[in-house]
């Protein structure tokens, strides 16, 4: 079976760029903009143009600089939205408007007070009039983890018919299991009359910490697009994480699914990301996090130095992160101790490191993290003679 | 169908305090164990005993202290690391031991340069020597998510006949996805003898941020115990978050699962392990991140104003957050400036809205955040006689 492939679409600048703190210049946007496409994202979703002025220039610039990636513009599904976002893309090499309104009962009733009957009227609506401005019309269906499956079907149906090219299923609650969302990828791909004229999209949150989860699933069940953000950045608990299914998918071949991602950009382009948003990545966040390869328990480093994929899935180097570290506490253990004594001169035999190791221990006991210059220092302190090997 | 019980099993203390940088002394252990037990978790593993002189005196002391839940201490499969631990465990109410052996072939071979009769053997032999000091005996099976489910299924038969009452089956390296981790649980419950004498127990890492869903798929088929910590804290991209798994069973009542967690403490006891270890949680992150119920595009703010459920599965109350909050940026629409503006006293028509908003975008196009003090400036900027409500 030949891998498929799986296209990446980034919506840091719309989906993260709206969060509470992240809010970017237009400078600081076309600097993010530039790293996706270098980085080999398929699309770069770049601003909701009818938003503010300052969004809608940043699109435009966006627009103009972008040399792989296709670009694209958010609208609601109302006409002026979409001349401003068809305005904002003009310069774009290939341009995307993504539209949509939301399907399921509370959306309908509370945010639109209309009818199932008024919404696809409105989708459709919004489909062919985009498309009057570009080829590529994706549509979102606002709230699709919790819209009941016949009637989402109901409406891909009609925006497929009426153009669209991508159909975006997002789970706007973060609400969905992981088999709920995959069982309603496959629901789609089985039941929509000419799906195969379109592709799937997964867009899901975060809230319950299911969201990688849950795109991978997507994509398991007939999905060929992801959307998601660097470093799991937008509303509340963020989106999937770009870095996250990304490496799923890579670590696990047997899937036959794969992106365009390079891989080795991933650790700057988040450092990049969090630096320009203000946004701290927690020193445990998966892939990119300070302490992702980051051994110190006794137990794993002992395991690691002695073969490396003991406690380690992913060569750092893969993800530009240069070396694994072997960080040494009171939980580290004798072979750590005995490891990062080499690295700074010190050969011990195994007597000298039983001595050094109870030293090590008082000394760990009272602080957190033990550097290179405590080891010359707790070594010292044995007085039993040790030199460093010049 | 009556709902099951999940235990929670906390190992802040032990998975999460040897991580870099998180070192907290027996003081700072005390608070945070009194606070888990108040919380509800079931299991509070307190630490390594035999991995230094500091990490011993807090199991001890923790177990002196703690009122309701079970007090355990990690061993490896070593007779002196088990009566240590037996020691300090000494006066708790209802201790626990926690030893066990790696099992995959990459351990058996590169850790402990064996076969795998021996591993069975010395398994047999650790949780024998257990249950000579205590009744309760949790067996790890150490990279159980990379060993071959047949050798699991022997491993667990052999430690259960020994008098094992858990069986910890850990995704040491963070690698399974979360089909494959759930039909691991449903293989050794259709496959061990004696399964019914001993609860099967998840422990996933997040390397690849599949750890919640890991740990869920895990208790769906089978599993009654999670293992886990406050923030995801522990090695690498760390563990299990509480606050994500015991929300996932709270907000899916159809599941038939739950805990016996008070999820009112949530946000505190994130706070206080945040703050105790020095480790920061990201704004984004799932359930206690700062900007976890916050809306700031204008299509969600809208929605939220009208009715929270359009956008928010949990009532913040419920994790002890006080307010959703409505924060104003540049991507907040009309709904969300009307509303603010009226917390601070202006009762704005129509009309006064779309010149207000019109300065409110210019303002928020240069500024991340609009303050209450903003709103105030903004309104006299637009020079139209608008005065607050006293």
């Amino acid at each position: 079976m030949s891998t498929e492939k799986v296209e990446i679409f980034d919506t840091t600048l719309r989906d993260g760029e709206q969060v509470p703190g992240c809010k970017l210049d237009t400078k600081q946007k076309l600097v993010i903009a530039e790293r996706l496409d270098e980085l080999g994202v398929d699309i770069i979703e770049a601003g909701f143009p009818i938003s503010s002025p300052g969004d809608f220039q940043s699109v435009n610039e966006i627009s103009k600089l972008v040399k792989n990636a296709r670009v694209c513009g958010l609208t609601r599904a109302v006409k002026k939205d979409i001349e401003v976002a068809a305005a904002a893309l003009k310069a774009a090499k290939r341009p995307r408007i993504h539209t949509g309104i939301g399907t399921s009962d509370s959306h309908i009733r509370y945010k639109f007070n209309a009818t199932q009957d008024e919404i696809i009227e409105r989708a459709i609506a919004a489909v062919s009039y985009a498309k009057t401005f570009v080829e590529d019309v994706e549509f979102y269906a606002e709230d699709a983890g919790r819209t009941d499956n016949e009637f989402l079907a109901k409406v891909c149906e009609a925006v497929v018919s009426a153009g669209a090219t991508v159909l975006n299923i997002p789970d706007t609650t973060g609400y969905c299991l992981p088999e709920e969302y995959g069982a309603k990828m496959r629901y789609l791909k089985e039941n929509v009359k000419g799906i195969h004229k379109a592709t799937l999209s997964c867009h899901c949150h975060n809230d319950l910490g299911l969201a990688t989860a849950n795109s991978i699933e997507g994509v398991i069940h007939g999905a060929r697009q992801i959307e998601c953000t660097i470093n799991g950045l937008g509303e509340r608990a963020g989106n999937t994480a770009l870095e996250e299914v990304v490496m799923v998918l890579r670590q696990h071949p047997y899937l036959n699914l794969d992106t365009n991602i390079n891989t080795r950009l991933l650790y700057d382009t988040s450092q990049m990301v969090s630096h320009l948003m203000g946004m701290p990545v927690q020193p445990n966040k998966a892939i990119v996090g300070a302490n992702a390869f980051a051994h110190s328990s006794g137990i794993h480093q002992d395991g690691v130095i002695k073969q490396r994929e003991t406690y380690e899935i992913i060569d750092p180097a893969e993800v530009g992160v240069t070396e694994s570290s072997i960080v040494l506490t009171a939980r580290s253990g004798r072979a750590a101790l005995a490891y990062r004594a080499k690295k700074v001169g010190y050969e011990l035999t195994k007597v000298q490191l039983d001595t050094v190791y109870v030293e090590f221990l008082k000394f760990a006991d009272r602080k957190k993290e033990i550097e290179d210059n405590d080891i010359h220092e707790i070594i010292s302190k044995t007085d039993i003679g040790i030199k460093a090997v010049s």
